[in-house]
Order: C-alpha cells, then sequence, then structure tokens
C-alpha cells in the first residue's frame, strides 16, 4: 500500500506526542486529543492512521503503547542509522556535537571537509576526512544518511557527492533547494524558511488587512 | 481572499527558487521548470499561484522579476522582524550568531534565560536578560518573533511566557508538541523529525519489503 508522503512526513509527529502522552501516564488517547496536540482535526487524524490498519475502537480511542509500537516499526526507528557530516565548519561542528540523534539511533560516524586545513581534525571523537575517501568509507560504515553541512555554494557539488555513493537520504541545512535523483528523500533544515512562512500571518491589526 | 497554510508554508521556497534562478540571468520560468526545482508537479505549481492573481500566461511562464516581488509583498519579506531568542545553551548562541538571519530581515534584538548565571553576559553583542524582562522589552523593541532555544522540559513554560507578550509567531528548536493560542503560529526545526521522516523510505532492497 503506497501512503502518501505527506503523512509519511507527519508520522514522527504523531511518535513524539504518543510518546508525550506515554509518559505522562496515558493508556488511550482520542483522535480528538491527538488532533489538539498535533493541530489537526480528528478526523485528519483518523485519516492519517487508517492507512495502517484498524487501530480505533468508535469511541474509544487508540491504544498508545499499541499505535506507538506499529508506528515506529513503520518508521523503522528501531534500526541504527549512521550518519556522515560534510562540512566541518561552526554549523557541522554543532551537529557533530548534538546529544539529540543519538538516543533516537541516529548516529554521526564519519566527518568529511574539502578544505585540507580541516582535514586530520579530531572533532567530537571523529578524524575529518577528505572528500575522496567519502565511497570507501559510506561502503566500509553502511553509512546511510548525509548531512550536509556546507555553504550554499558548496552545496550541489557534495549533494551530487553524497548520492554518487549510494546515499538516498540526506538532511539538507545549506540554504539552497538541491537537485537529486527521484529516488532520493532530501529534508532540508531552514530557519529562514521557516520565519518567512510564518511573516505572512504577522499583519498589523491597523492596516486593515 | 484565504490562502491554506500549506501553501504559504511552500511559498518561501519558491522565492528561494525564484532569487536563484534570477542570479544565473533568467527572465521567466515556466510552471514545467519551477515544478522540477520544487520537486512538485507543473499543475500543483500553477494551482499554488492561481491564488495570488494571473502571473502567467499560456506557454510562455511566469515573469521572474513580477512574481519575485509579488510573493515577497505577500510574505511581507521587504519587513524588518525583531526577534529575541530564549535560552542562550549552546544551540542559542548558535541561532544569536547565524549569519543567515539578518540579509533575510530578521534581527535577534534580545536575549533572555532563566539561569541567573547566563543573566548579563554578553553574546554576539546583546546582553542577557532574564525572563522577568521579557514583556517590557518584547514592547520597547517591538519583537514580533519568538525563538524558543530551552530544553524540552523548559519548552512549554517559556511558549506560554513569550505568547503572554503578545508574541504571534515563535520558533521553536525545543524536541516538543507545544500549545498556543490558534492566532499564534510555530514553526518547529526538529532534526530528527526530520530524519526519522526519510527511514520509512530506506528500507533494504533484500528484505521484500
Amino acid at each position: 500500500m503506497e501512503v502518501p508522503e505527506v503523512v509519511v512526513n507527519r508520522l514522527p509527529q504523531y511518535v513524539r506526542a504518543l510518546r508525550q502522552l506515554q509518559a505522562q501516564n496515558h493508556d488511550v488517547v482520542s483522535s480528538q486529543l491527538l488532533g489538539y496536540i498535533l493541530q489537526m482535526t480528528p478526523a485528519q487524524i483518523r485519516k492519517d492512521l487508517s492507512y495502517f490498519g484498524r487501530f480505533g475502537k468508535q469511541g474509544r480511542g487508540y491504544t498508545i503503547a499499541y499505535l506507538l509500537h506499529v508506528l515506529q516499526d513503520i518508521l523503522q526507528l528501531d534500526h541504527e542509522w549512521n550518519m556522515a557530516v560534510v562540512g566541518v565548519g561552526r554549523l557541522g561542528r554543532a551537529i557533530i556535537s548534538y546529544p539529540g540523534f543519538s538516543p533516537e539511533g541516529f548516529k554521526v560516524v564519519a566527518a568529511f571537509d574539502a578544505d585540507a586545513r580541516q582535514v586530520g581534525q579530531s572533532i567530537g571523537g571523529l578524524i575529518v576526512q577528505p572528500m575522496d575517501e567519502l565511497p570507501v568509507t559510506v561502503r566500509q560504515k553502511s553509512i546511510q544518511i548525509g548531512i550536509v553541512a556546507v555553504p550554499a555554494a558548496q552545496a550541489a557539488e557534495v549533494v551530487a557527492q553524497i548520492t554518487q555513493c549510494g546515499i538516498r537520504a540526506i538532511l539538507n541545512y545549506a540554504p539552497v533547494n538541491t537537485h537529486t535523483p527521484l529516488d532520493v528523500k532530501v529534508r532540508n533544515i531552514d530557519p529562514v524558511l521557516s520565519l518567512q512562512s510564518m511573516t505572512y500571518y504577522l499583519r498589523s491589526n491597523d492596516t486593515g488587512n
């Protein structure tokens, strides 16, 4: 069964909300409460979850432990995923040191930089490698996710190098649109895009708009 | 005219793509090329842009300068927006120093922390203030956007404090779902959620899934 990408993109938020509810000792959750937490309608919640089977009983809600189990399994969150960071400037270093990845099974196992002055340095226990070692290291360390932390001007080339190694998932921090083959997933982390999508709503009340 | 939020959320990506095309000396862009860049169908591009008037001529494409002008105006990107960062740990400091905000009109003009040991320190030219100064500073400096850079456990309280000051746009870096009044927009920056939305697609070819 084909699950729309827009639904897949929301599932991690379901998982996060369900874990919060479980930590607060809830056993069951209604689509109404889930909708309240996720700022969605109960109907949308029920539609999203209907892709993955019949979880809820009318009027009773979803059993949190079971729903969480199914969603974590679908998203393969029980796996460990090895990641390579490309670019070890200020941003790349922050990513390598970020404590939030590892508890979720995401491990930065290699770091690369095109700048010879960075190569050989030790950052967070990793020795920065030159770009030409990328293909071999990706194979040897079973790296499945690439993190792009280079300036905008270098992002396209780095994305091409990463995908040529067979990596099919990229977390892109460079503020540019990148091109990839259709079977490669890219998620962009760009706080400016997020800010720009809110200013639309910041109209002064006194302008009459 | 009511523009769906999902469309508004995409507009900053249109702006970014159009600026890239302009920098490459393009004057006109087809919905096909825009769709290629943004990984959307041409029909979806035309539908999104139809909310904002009739820009394109059949078979000729969109005039980039004009479309860019209109979208930047709709998103109020010509404005300057003052922002406050709450939480000046490693993440908050990186946000205060991030060079990508200011060229786009987003200025961090104040920094706050609940920890008395952080208050009074100078970070990127800002003196860290205690939380009880938030309401007055928000008014005095016309702050319209709050950035939450505190640990998960403190995020709910900080979000409440920010919204009580009348701020209606929040960029949340804490890895939790937060509650806000309906007229407050929240955008979450959480690389783990982005990663978790890609692992769904990283099925091994040999598992038969």
